[in-house]
């Protein structure tokens, strides 16, 4: 998503050039050029899928948009085997139209994942809750924190569901370094991602993420405060960032590596 | 500030007209109109004045600025005691520039409220420490949630530090119900302040607070939450909104009190 104006050849290409391990794939452009081709493509080229975006939006309160909600979710889990992934990382969703029930709406996560979980651990894949940044709540993802998120996934075995630690939506959280030594310790930590904190935010606020580096989130500290956890894994930088998209996306690219070589260790 | 288009006395004036008991004022306009001269407008209409905004900025790491942002904390905590109010509210400050560290920051509000508290007891002023959304953490103010709120109150008397509890801030978060209910029970709920949460949110999301009853947040239960620690206090309703602003302030004055009558109770 970091580099979405490439298409998905160049992207593994520049990808195995720059000696990217590992790349985080998103549905949409998985699905137009195919799922099969896709999965041969990174294949091909040497380059392990360290997730794939996503599923989720579990939020649903009537029955037509609950079983719509399971059935997407079960292609999800589906297409996240076929490109030989572990994880899938899930959006949870926002409040229903009309609803103020914050507690109602996690409720109802908590019950769809009861469904999804034993799906994804029979095909091999880690169902990874992602807690969206506060600012969101309302319209896209009512799980806020990594303690909300911990306490959805217990119920379950780590090995079908954990979290995802995305530094952009729990910087400020001074809960959240706890929250990761908790999820570390108990094999949650099912996706690491990257992103700064740069403001002014943009009208929607859902494209402002900022380059490594250019903001307010110590990069550093949080690679180390996962690893101590004993974590090992594919770091993830995930930015959507109209300026960044509007540039050219192999630039964007090496800037990125640049960024992380620099940045994060 | 939620309908600053109106003049000071026209804004007393509408406010008695409607029967709006108290006023929660604003440093700029106060000064504009002159301190003395705004105390006795207010007075002689018969309102009170519920708060005034606003003090804080505490997060300087150098002496000038720490220096100069307690002048300025001194002096608002005057101009509230000849406002005749009781309550300062103080939005803490973000990260100083190129600054990461949040936990340092939080401190030095810490030790910037040892110097204020005496100083704002002494004059029958209570400090109000405002926990802004998250998304305001990295440049207005690093102090996010009520609980951390609190926890820089705590070593003061309630009489000295207290906190607010601005619903369009607080709403998201799941540890709020217990931090009021904690708040509560020591006398440390200082302002209590409504706004709803609407969205798309603004280009720099600072002027999109929505009107009582447009949004996500449950006025009525969050009421009842203050309300049942014991307290009773004015409600204030704080919409910072362009879209509000706007139109015409008697109008926007007028809807307010309707919403606040037909959402709140």
């Amino acid at each position: 998503m970091t580099v979405k104006q490439l298409e998905l050849p160049a992207l593994v290409d520049h990808c195995a050039r720059l000696g990217i391990p590992a790349v985080g794939l998103w549905r949409e452009p998985v699905a137009a050029y195919g799922l099969e081709a896709a999965a041969k493509l990174v294949r091909d080229a040497g380059l392990a899928v360290s997730s794939l975006c996503r599923g989720g939006f579990l939020t649903a309160a009537d029955d037509e948009g609950r079983t719509r909600a399971l059935a997407d979710n079960r292609a999800a889990i589906d297409e996240a085997a076929a490109l030989g992934t572990d994880t899938l990382v899930l959006v949870s969703g926002g409040l229903p139209a009309g609803s103020r029930d914050l507690v109602a709406a996690r409720a109802r996560i908590g019950e769809a994942l009861a469904e999804l979980a034993p799906y994804a651990g029979e095909r091999g894949v880690r169902l990874a809750i992602e807690p969206l940044h506060p600012m969101f709540a309302s319209d896209r993802c009512v799980v806020s924190t990594l303690d909300q998120a911990l306490e959805l996934a217990a119920p379950f075995p780590a090995s079908q569901v954990g979290v995802v630690v995305d530094t952009y939506h729990v910087w400020w959280d001074d809960h959240a370094p706890a929250a990761v030594a908790r999820a570390g310790a108990t094999d949650r930590i099912h996706s690491f991602q990257l992103a700064d904190w740069t403001t002014p935010l943009p009208e929607g606020v859902l494209n402002g993420r900022g380059q490594i580096g250019d903001g307010a989130v110590d990069m550093r500290a949080w690679r180390e405060r996962v690893e101590a956890t004993g974590w090992t894994g594919f770091i993830e930088v995930e930015l959507f960032n109209d300026g960044l998209w509007a540039r050219d996306g192999v630039e964007v690219l090496e800037e990125t590596a640049r960024r992380f070589a620099s940045e994060v260790f």
